[in-house]
């Protein structure tokens, strides 16, 4: 069931993000990513431990970010789908200018789709969900109906065996990657659709800008996969500064195991808050 | 938490899957996609629909069968996680010779890949699952890791727009999906990988079976979607007129609305297992 929170669901996705943007002055996404084998002890015992976690990271970054992206895989091993659904809903209303997205990588035929729809978009009540573009148009066509919604296409993504499928050359010469950028920027029709693009590229995240105008991007690889924060910001800016989401999660969540994990948290969400708009 | 069953977890997947072929002289796989909007009645008003829905899909299918193929995003979309769990613990305890494949097309960097091979094999117990290649390599290694369990990766899909990636011409005059097969023909050094090759284009299905030698194939698209069934196995088939598995979800489990769709769904499933052995 749709939740009801103070977010305008008439503006366009796009339009919500630059929102966040300007009032957040801030360009990062906190990535959440809960792991009972990485939780501060004091977690270990207790009911919930991924959502009372999640939401002590989400109080103390709140004012350094514009957007939150829970990470599905690591609440679905555990069958935590109630303490995801929770923790959506907690964000949706205590800070609703911030973005929620759903980092799930569907990708099935039309009719499956719609279903991966109906739980990102409903069950879930995410802003935006992040899909795999291997389908084709008619796999992304069931999220682009929900018209306030986000759909956030993986383009280029930062792991290392990344290369054999996305840069595969096309017969034109062309890198796969672009290929998708291209295409996605077309079905973006409605201002709500975005592209994965990983910071361990920094080159191609410039050629994947290139392609897309103005289209905003999702940039993860900058924390503990090591890419390099300068030149992704400098290259996947727009033309107006802005169209970026740099995602960062485990440096964030992780980057201290003690009962001082959340005030740690935030001294790094603020650092890279500002690291990204110093270059930006 | 592995669950207990009958199955032998020494067995290499290939072989179980073997097994379940000359066990059942069934290469058909039934698909088991729940929808509350096409359940019979007597389903709209009980505890667990879903659940209770596809156990008597499963009582009257199985004896026509060798797998069963629960969609995940039917259960997620309405929040019905534990009736997908209880339906894969009923068909592993009851019919252990069956294979159990979760259709969830999972792709994700390898660290978040872990959990997603967690969810899958741990906690719900399916014998394989399925994959997205976009990612490519290091996004598969976690599942192979579980060297009992199988490994299914999207190669070929039924849908109207697979075409645009999948068909895209290599450099070297390849088709990208047949680069997706012989990639996972290398990864197959432990009897555990599959492709999922659509019956909608049995020609390709062809090129497919000659890049993976004897691999076995889940072929989709023969029921509602319209495939050609017997251009599919013969194409499909490996040297020893195996390696297939037949998928059909909604021309099997919703062949009838009334009170009767589980004999109606046993009728199907039986003409279909019957239609895949004569041609084959």
């Amino acid at each position: 069931m749709a939740q009801s929170s103070s977010t305008d669901f008439s503006m366009k996705f796009h339009a919500k993000l630059c929102q966040a943007w300007r009032q957040q002055q801030s360009f990062l996404c906190v990535g959440l990513d809960p792991d009972m084998s990485r939780l501060p002890d004091v977690f270990q015992r207790q009911d919930k431990p991924y959502w009372k976690f999640c939401r002590e990271v989400v109080d103390a970054t709140a004012p350094y970010a514009c957007a939150f992206k829970p990470q599905f895989a690591h609440f679905a091993a555990v069958g935590a789908e109630d303490e995801l659904a929770e923790l959506i809903q907690y964000i949706k209303t205590s800070y609703p200018d911030h973005i929620v997205i759903l980092d799930a990588k569907r990708g099935d035929v039309g009719s499956t789709a719609a279903f991966y729809a109906q739980e990102a978009y409903q069950r879930y009540d995410a802003d935006a969900v992040t899909l795999s573009p291997y389908l084709g148009f008619d796999s992304v066509e069931p999220y682009l109906r929900y018209d306030d919604r986000g759909v956030i296409v993986v383009c280029r993504t930062s792991n290392a065996h990344s290369d054999w499928l996305q840069k595969s050359q096309l017969a034109d010469g062309q890198a796969l990657f672009l290929q998708v950028a291209e295409a996605v920027a077309q079905w973006n029709t409605n201002d709500q659709c975005m592209l994965v693009a990983g910071a361990t590229y920094p080159e191609e995240l410039g050629q994947i800008r290139k392609a897309v105008a103005d289209m905003p991007l999702l940039v993860p690889g900058v924390g503990a996969q090591g890419g390099d924060l300068q030149a992704a910001v400098c290259n996947g800016a727009n033309s107006v500064k802005e169209g970026l989401l740099i995602s960062s999660s485990r440096a964030i969540i992780y980057a201290d195991s003690s009962a001082q994990f959340a005030q740690k948290a935030a001294v790094v969400a603020e650092k890279l808050r500002d690291d990204i708009n110093r270059y930006i």
